[in-house]
């Protein structure tokens, strides 16, 4: 009836499913004790575990497909990132299997789970958090991961990811340049680095340019959403706090501003800006059409493709590659109104 | 160094490869003649077939997952189907395995054997063509399928469409009650049942109405994309005859009309009207808001995956689910312009 499992093999060696896997790959094994590894071997015969599903990936080294996880398809931006994922692979013969994880921790651990059990050669993972057990985990294993478009407060994560700090510093100098003195920021979620970088570069961008901090035009969402966007204005609207512009921590967030701004009638960007983040495909398109700042999606994910080909494949060491962004100035974003005119009396 | 593959069993047998799998199947045994299947059981158990991979998809029975075939994730209609199909895969303890088939029959081809190595135990594919290959021998094998959005040519395949039919005849008897007499078709691809449907049923309602049909209005896309309905409204344009509405086959073709007549300094709706299908998520913020038809498309992703359970488990019959749809009415559409003042002296 078949036989053992890798975590079988790992249990009865008392090793992770990691060291087991490289000690029992013949382009991996140098990486493990030679004691320990001949002890695995061992154990993984008399535990006849070639029979069994990963065993067939061993005799053919590779099964030629990543497990992609994204955390919300339904954002314009992952789409676009999968694409440049896809055509990457796809030069080096390779597939992606993707996944959405519904930004749930719990839904991503079970998909990394469904998608190892069906022997991916890596991971592309677009949905990470600041603090990741689930990523940690295969990271440790030795399994090649490389996430997109966000960090993880992992130091041995690789990554691509935007210039966020330089995105955030062109929109405040765009705002600033204006006028604008009263910024809002609608922050994206604090366990996403995009999220808490964009917070900080837009605090750093205030004290650089000598401009006070307003803690009351803070509002943090929870989640990259129209939904989340329109809760966190209502929020900022309640406070009754004077701002002619608000900074969104992306697209989707600010189309949540533009929707209430108009539900409480007040003109974008006559008596408010408003600025996005990623240049989302339909962002030029909208009414008003949205100033914001361009992410090179595809690029995002066809560097990540190849930098994860490259950990499959050399071994390569863990790096961060950064892509520089452009700030698109259009629709959404202009002069503050004349003093007195502002919301609140500003 | 392992059994044989399940199309070891086949070829030695000289069977289909799903008569193989039903074969070894307990659930489905019944459905394979009992010579045919306890040779084919001899042949699998002299071959060594159970170590192999996909007998260990038979000691457990299934996979829990589906393989999901979308054509375009960067056209918005299919991660909002996505959505759907994962949420009612989740609540059964599936998962889908998404690849994105970039509209390449080939490439479809390569994704449904990836998958089907992967042993899922069944597919949605949205990415259907009239007359699809890949797909046809899939249903020929048993394997549970349920297209998604577009039917195939094949009378075996199970889908959930929308009422395509209904789409088109509600867009045309507002444009005609508007006032419209020339009505062009930028129509979506012939090999696809939504392309072929739309415009048959764009004649239908010319015919129904007693309007005079013009070959030389319709210009049919090679794919569905704001490029190709780029390059078809250019073409319609030179073709030098009046016209002053447009029905195009989706909405990503109808923003490719918007794009060619505001670059053309022919104003929507003033003398163009434009009417799109699907209505993607961000058709009612697009300037001019984009008058479509409403597609429920979360609730198609939804029922195609229920139906496909429902074959996986209940071995249910081949059935069509055709889901209603809303005509939404916005900015694009409006009473043709005064005699005279018409594209080409209309």
């Amino acid at each position: 009836m078949g036989g053992a499992r890798l975590v079988d093999v790992a249990r009865e060696a008392g090793v992770t499913v990691g060291t087991v896997s490289r000690a029992l790959n013949p382009t991996t094994r140098s990486r493990v004790n030679t004691d320990t590894a001949a002890r695995i071997m061992g154990i993984a015969e008399r535990l006849g575990y070639e029979v069994n599903i990963a065993g067939r990936a061993l005799r053919t080294q590779r099964s030629q497909t990543v497990g992609a996880l994204i955390p919300d398809l339904t954002n314009p931006l992952f789409p676009r990132i999968v694409r440049g994922v896809e055509d990457s692979l796809e030069r080096a013969g390779y597939t992606a299997l993707i996944t959405s994880t519904e930004n749930d921790p719990q839904r991503e651990r079970r998909m990394i789970t469904a998608l190892r059990n069906r022997q991916v050669d890596g991971f592309l993972i677009a949905s990470a958090r600041m603090n990741d057990p689930a990523l940690q985990e295969i990271i440790e294993e030795g399994v090649p991961v490389v996430v997109l478009n966000r960090t993880s407060a992992n130091a041995l994560t690789s990554a691509v990811i935007a210039d966020d700090q330089q995105g955030i510093a062109d929109v405040m100098a765009h705002l600033i340049t204006l006028g604008h003195t009263h910024i809002a920021h609608v922050a994206g979620p604090a366990d996403t680095s995009t999220g808490r970088v964009r917070l900080e570069s837009f605090e750093a961008a205030l004290d650089r340019y000598g401009l006070q901090r307003r803690p009351e035009l803070i509002v943090q969402a929870d989640g990259y959403s129209i939904e989340a966007g329109i809760r966190c204005t209502r929020e900022l609207l309640k406070r009754g706090k004077a701002f002619t512009a608000v900074v969104a921590g992306n697209d989707l967030l600010a189309l949540g501003v533009l929707d209430t701004l108009k539900e409480n009638r007040i003109p974008c960007p006559e008596r408010v800006s408003v600025v996005g983040f990623n240049d989302i495909d339909f962002a030029a398109r909208m009414s008003p059409s949205l100033t914001t700042v361009h992410v090179p999606t595809y690029e995002l994910g066809a560097r990540g493709a190849e930098l994860l080909l490259d950990m499959i494949y050399r071994d390569r060491k863990v790096s961060t590659i950064t892509l520089p962004v452009t700030l698109m100035i259009r629709e959404s974003t202009a002069p503050p109104p004349p003093p007195g005119a502002g919301l609140f009396g500003l």
